[in-house]
């Protein structure tokens, strides 16, 4: 299996010009999974409720429409962050799309910082979604805190965690998603955005260096700060199904249920 | 408040010389707090049951009245890894001393390869004692691959984990507990041993590289992968009570429960 994330700086608020980028992007991809930044189609620094709703819309919507085109095209799974509009209220929401169209919609549990001011925490919980006969979850971002999450996912049988981010915390998520790889033997792919964003007297520096994590924490891909880049690297999932550190040590069964408190 | 670890190599089976070792690196300390390696009284690269019988003792015993000694001379407390015997069983414990005598008791709860043949798992929980006002948590080695077991601690209380370690996996622990102290805002007191054992065809090599991470991940202190080493830093561990990444973001209220299956 071929999986990849595209690094790259959304324009703020212009949906149709970041779906065109994305599109060229894709162009010549020979890949099974590619994983986008959070909020890829709209950008991040919000400012009002008002910006908030001039990019929302509903999921299926337009532009799972237009990414269903593009894994149509290119025979692949496309994992994609969004602003979804729902029962009037917002979502910072992520999609996993295939050749066949919408396969899942996940909405972010954790909302960080002025995200609280515009969006509502997902209600969607932790959904586990099939890719091909490999099992994917999805986090979005400030997720990657909370062990809990990756978790529930890994428990549910995730392979693979596509993991859409606006990093701005120096490094957290990088070293954070690494140690979830290892700590729940799976797959991770982190894609995060580069670029910078400064809006009404607000300024995020975004660290970009995305990467992909093996089940025993080895960085298969990296990318660097700031470019622009997708890169995609072959895996086998079945890895990630193994529990195994030692012969006598799944994670898994190791786990002891009755001595946590959570 | 002054906290540190002390980074040895135990001489394997013979608890009355590595007393005498730790009482003469303790000797010109001047901190509150020292955590000391996982089975830093008696060696851990055991071949056979009747090893670990010859080396076990109760909780209290002798090696808990001698620490007593030295946290009584010293004004310290101390977190010590030993072998229990309890019940006809061995436990993989670490001990809390203080100036008035024990403290408190943690038994390991995931047992490590081939400590399975040796010893029960913990059946202690997760408690969470009290040092001068501070809270302290106790783990032990492998525990750290289990974010639900330092989540518990942090959730209870604990400001502060002493994890005394024989950590083999390279860096894994390092890396991962400097993790734990971000995702629960906890100071993080790795000591780990150094050296190498060789018994009964069998070998291993310990990372050292003890180390004590802050709330928000600072490396505080951090020893080599070799060197036998005592070191203590101040820190505030009133640090740890504030949960808060953003002022709009308290890690702990902004916990998922209700989405979260564990």
């Amino acid at each position: 299996m071929r999986i990849g994330y595209y690094q790259f700086a959304p324009e703020f608020g212009d949906v149709e010009t970041n779906l065109m980028h994305i599109a060229l992007a894709l162009e010549n991809i020979n890949a099974d999974l590619i994983v986008l930044p959070e909020l890829a189609t709209s950008g991040y620094l919000f400012i009002s409720r008002e910006e908030v709703g001039a990019v929302a819309e509903p999921i299926p919507g337009p532009t799972t429409e237009f990414l269903h085109g593009l894994a149509e095209k290119h025979h692949c799974h496309l994992v994609v962050g969004l602003v979804e509009r729902a029962d009037g209220e917002f979502f910072n929401s992520a999609v996993l799309v295939g050749p066949r169209g919408l396969v899942g919609v996940y909405r972010k549990l954790h909302l960080f910082n002025e995200e609280k001011y515009y969006f509502q925490p997902g209600n969607l919980g932790c959904p586990v979604f099939d890719v091909a006969g490999v099992k994917v979850g999805l986090l979005v971002c400030f997720d990657h805190l909370f062990p809990e999450a990756a978790r529930t996912l890994a428990l549910r049988g995730a392979q693979i965690v596509c993991h859409p981010s606006n990093l701005v915390l120096p490094k957290y998520g990088q070293l954070t998603t690494r140690v979830r790889s290892i700590e729940n033997r799976v797959f991770w792919i982190l894609a995060n955005r580069c670029g910078v964003e400064q809006r009404g007297g607000k300024k995020l520096v975004y660290t970009g260096c995305s990467q992909i994590a093996a089940p025993d924490g080895t960085i298969l891909l990296r990318a660097s700060a700031r470019e622009e880049v997708l890169s995609v690297v072959e895996i086998d999932p079945s890895q990630a199904c193994d529990k195994h550190v030692t012969p006598l040590n799944d994670l898994f069964a190791d786990r002891r249920p009755e001595a946590y408190e959570l």
